[in-house]
């Protein structure tokens, strides 16, 4: 069915999602569905629910599992918390809060936005201005995201509880872990979040298909009091034992039974470890990076090192290269998928991804392969990369 | 991690969906992911558009797929075309357009239904009466569902056609083909469908997780003038060549491959073939039920032959007999899972479901399995049932 | 590739071996190749070892595996015990003990044999008679095949052992289990018997490619008196920890992950359980045979209740039937595959195995879909035959 | 099962055998197997004849396939073609040819061997000599290993051929193609080989289990006249239409629809792309290793450049370097799996496996794994190995 001619070995995956699929959870999404009668589902349902919530560290959350993507993710916040009116603060973080921040706005929501400087994360204090400012507490919810994928920032979610606080508001603190669960730590309940949602298709290590949302009381609270259309993403009505109605309708067997398999291997491991390990290997990227910004012709878009991701890089080039032509000789000639550049960062910055299954030979052959492109395509970039990202990956005492 | 002892053997599935995922479809959807700008993504998508057009018998609309189950589907065509206050005529075929109004309600919407006979099928001259007596042209649509899973019934799509046009009313015509699509002939254009949604657990072999709305321009038109929020099902936004765009953020790619594959395997057998094959194996069930209603215990719940789904068959059972009982041992003692009463029928009776991935074998052993768990259970069920399944087999021309 | 168009559904496989392989040996099958001084292949070459030895009952025997089918496991204890000239008594079982005998004859060995009677097991009475005859002691080893999956015979090892034992004979006794192993009960160590030999397809799961011997302390004796070439097949050389010597070569990964997983699932079900699931699905097939007999046209091969295999049925059809035909017909028109006689039964038998991850309904699917192309074929066979095994399933206390 | 903890990504294999088996290999051994006088059966047994013929560039050879690995291979060999008293000569080329040699001598042959010089491949002048001072032409056969796996060293094959002819010499030509096929140029017809063997788990891309022997007339005929004991090697036997002769019994299914999917995929690349796909990789390890061994601790074991093989590279380490530690830090630590030496190069010598079903990046990210555990264990390595094999990469073509 393929018309392009075989292609040898193991492709490197390094979007920051879809991430690889280890084996393990290929295997348990390979297995046969039963009927929805079956014991067997809600044991899997059950297993898959108490283990997001270990994940998050939460107990006081409900978990909403929804087959939907991402958006799908963000539409299921809405629908429950963004009436006609709603206003909602979204602290600038790029791409992707601007993205957000149009989807409340598509559902008759006010999203009031704190500016976003490129290459920096969000900025408590101007979070904490506009609450200030809000004195008659308008404003229902902040929604934040922990990382975002296109500028591959991570923002500091305790100092943004720690802004809100500061400004006395009730507002839900309401946070986006798609690209950061499971990679970088995220603690609800000690972060005093309200609402977090994510995605299958990161961390996670499953296929994308699978959103979930978690909301505290408080949040159910603010969905009860709103009044908006809404049947599939409606938390009520997916407040049942019976997975039918949980769902909304028939669950997505697969992706649960594959998330089941993607919690164990992440317990199995450890989440300290699976956590040492991103920051591992995000550290060797970086240090590769280094190197290659030497040549002058790019450098690492996220200014300060503490804000940079440990689930995707992303590198900024000078005017003149073409990051699709490298791209594109990246995948096709050295089998790298590597990601470029969303929104404003369109044409003019790459991405790696180092998130999920992956481990020290899988980023140093994408390392590698992307400066075999780089060579390929006449980019000026300092040598050395590779050889400084094994450096920092043996010299790493745990490694 | 199970903690259930060894269950040996091949798992009959007999639910009508979630329905066996052929090998074929394992495999395609236990590939890797690719990034999202990989130019296979698009060929893969392209294929199961095309496909699926072809499926559907429709040149003139175009396909949306969502990342969401069978109940998300309904929601994309709500959410495009019911706002606060449209009409929607939902004929009765029980438990579905039951729930399908009740979703549309909740979006503020005003279904209007023709009424439900138990085991009879839609009624073309309600719906036309309906219709003629909407003489301001205020139902702006016709919510029909093909086959009713819960009642095993289908209904006559091409009696429906004639009765809107013999009202000369302009309602758009909705189909809703979930548990139809695959088994039974259905072809969109001819029959004047405006839009069709289906998803992918059941004909279709995939695992549940991906719904689809084909629209025509008509329906297009209508979605233009709704107003209501909506993002993620909002037909305009994705109205796009990118993938991302086209699936309102990440596609949902296992299910993509898995569903070209399932459109190869089914182009490969021969759409007619399908067809015939679920015919013959519907036959051959209610050949069996047949017998084992001389017992007095239980008889078809649908009544006029034309109408008994090819997809599943619905059995109702006399009081005293208890049909959950009866599946439990059926699933855990006889390893056959059939499914239950829904809605009404809850507790009254059981479904057998013989769509997708099905075959002679398979339908004698769920059969055979089902009269064993009936002699454990006491059931007096007419004897001679799989004989007669057998010969219904055995005299096919075609078997 | 493959030519033929699409053929649907679940495939019943009903030869007495190669078997079905379950889900979780495949997965295990699947998993990639390590080198071979990665620690993980001893730990599950020793996990293999020592289920194997559980599942043998035996503390004394070793192991060895080979990258071989069946009749190399037989080359195997040839090629260790028979050297030009060696006496060897194969006592009569069918197909498979002339099969063995050649074999002993191709290496130069003399095989004495004892005679046959068509639709019995093993006379113990006859062997105890060679032996006497023996007086100076001729003869080094008694092979016996436990199950002859030819005729769907079993013989009683405990018998022969009493023979050997009356006989007074030093002969080593050496047990054919291809056909037997995890389906009928079988202790090595108790039943005094010297060396065993086995295959992967049947009992085990596995796909074919593995062969097996136990041998004890006395048998390697003899193995040591036998100057005859040999290099591959050899029991000292295997002797060693080290991978690569243990195979003589490169170990079979994928076959030895499988049986580490399909030993798994055999003690998670419980041996006990294993083997009265087989003889609990023999008793319904014999219970349908019974009735198809009744129509005069076949009868169970097998004349004493007590030697019927719980692995395999042998039916033997009147002059006028074509049992190939009927196989012909049976996996092609209704997908279930059964198997032929084999030997002087060519032509004469048709078989069905039933052995390995089988289970209820697989085996009434497959009655089922006999009868079905039976009644295509225009046989002559008694009716009721599926019924008489649902009621044997049902009336079975741990169905 | 597994008591050590997870580990989380793609493991890198690079032992040259085992291999990795790509996707759609799994797949096609995942498939259950069928009973065996299924007429897809002999379709793929003929696919992987006719492929194997094409693969070997023969079309006067017949071949036999072995469920057994690569000595199995060898035994099949020598039993056909090696009786008591048979004189081979054994052309020296380290590890693999002193291993066949003795294992002609387990079967009463006599093995002559052209001395071996480390570091170099076959001497066929040395191989002339022997042959020439064989005036009465004792020696049956030359038994030359194409590439041996130990010493990563390939011998011309043509220049044997040459050396023979130039004898006016009798002797079959046989050669092992085990490490070399699918990687390295090799026809037989042209070569005028009379017997190759070969074995499934290194370019062909199958877990180990199938072995492969393809003889010519001549070669038939001189085993023919062999009259030593053997029955499940021995080829006539094995003429046969009927799956169950060809094989000996039971054909591994599993490996057999691998070999057919596997031989697809080379045909899909093409053999000559796969070729140069492995000589590419070869170059681009051998340039690593070159500036590794500035380092003054290691150099390349192969001393001629044109003799070092494409599919694995042997590096001789300085005294005090430990591979088998080195190798524990690159497996352990840095999941990159390599090769320790073997026989006199055990202890003193690691290998990089490069065949099969490997990439560019998948190559690199060996290397720099590599580099990683050097540098953990503070070996004394140039540096610049990595940047070299990606300018070598970057440098190609055909990259």
């Amino acid at each position: 069915m393929n018309p392009t001619p075989r292609i040898p070995g193991h492709r490197f995956l390094h979007s920051p999602g879809p991430t690889r699929v280890p084996d393990e959870v290929v295997a348990a999404m390979a297995r046969q569905p039963t009927d929805l009668a079956d014991p067997r589902v809600p044991q899997v349902i059950e297993a898959c629910e108490s283990g997001l919530k270990r994940l998050l560290h939460t107990e006081r959350a409900e978990v909403f599992f929804y087959c939907a993507n991402g958006h799908g993710g963000w539409e299921a916040v809405i629908a429950n918390l963004v009436g006609e009116g709603t206003q909602v603060l979204v602290p600038g973080t790029g791409h992707f809060s601007d993205n957000w921040a149009a989807q409340v706005e598509a559902y008759g929501g006010r999203a009031l936005r704190t500016p976003y400087v490129e290459g920096r994360p969000i900025d408590p204090a101007a979070v904490e201005a506009a609450l200030r400012a809000d004195t008659r507490h308008r404003i229902s919810a902040v929604f934040a995201v922990h990382t975002d994928t296109a500028s591959g920032t991570t923002s500091d979610m305790a100092a943004l509880r720690r802004a809100i606080d500061a400004a006395a508001h009730p507002a839900l603190f309401v946070a986006d872990v798609v690209a950061s669960l499971a990679a970088a730590p995220f603690e609800m309940d000690a972060l005093g979040v309200n609402v977090v949602m994510g995605a299958s298709q990161k961390g996670l290590m499953l296929p994308p298909g699978l959103a979930f949302v978690a909301a505290d009381e408080r949040a159910m609270q603010a969905a009860l009091a709103n009044t908006g259309p809404r049947f599939y993403w409606d938390w009520q009505r997916r407040r049942s034992d019976l997975p039918y109605r949980k769902f909304c309708g028939t669950p997505p067997l697969a992706h649960l039974a594959g998330l089941e398999a993607a919690l164990g291997l992440i317990a199995l491991e450890g989440l300290a470890n699976v956590h040492a390990r991103h920051a591992r290997l995000a550290q060797a990227v970086h240090a590769a990076v280094g190197c290659w910004a030497e040549g002058g012709a790019m450098h690492l878009f996220t200014t300060a090192p503490a804000a940079r991701s440990v689930s995707v890089t992303a590198i900024e080039v000078s005017p003149g290269i073409d990051p699709e032509a490298l791209r594109t000789v990246a995948r096709e000639r050295f089998q790298v998928a590597i990601a470029g550049g969303l929104g404003p960062l369109a044409g003019r910055a790459f991405r790696i991804g180092h998130l999920g299954d992956v481990n020290e030979p899988m980023i140093l052959g994408c390392l590698a392969g992307v400066e075999a492109a780089m060579q390929v395509q006449g980019v000026a970039y300092g040598r050395g990369g590779v050889d400084a990202a094994i450096a920092s990956l043996a010299a790493d005492g745990n490694g």
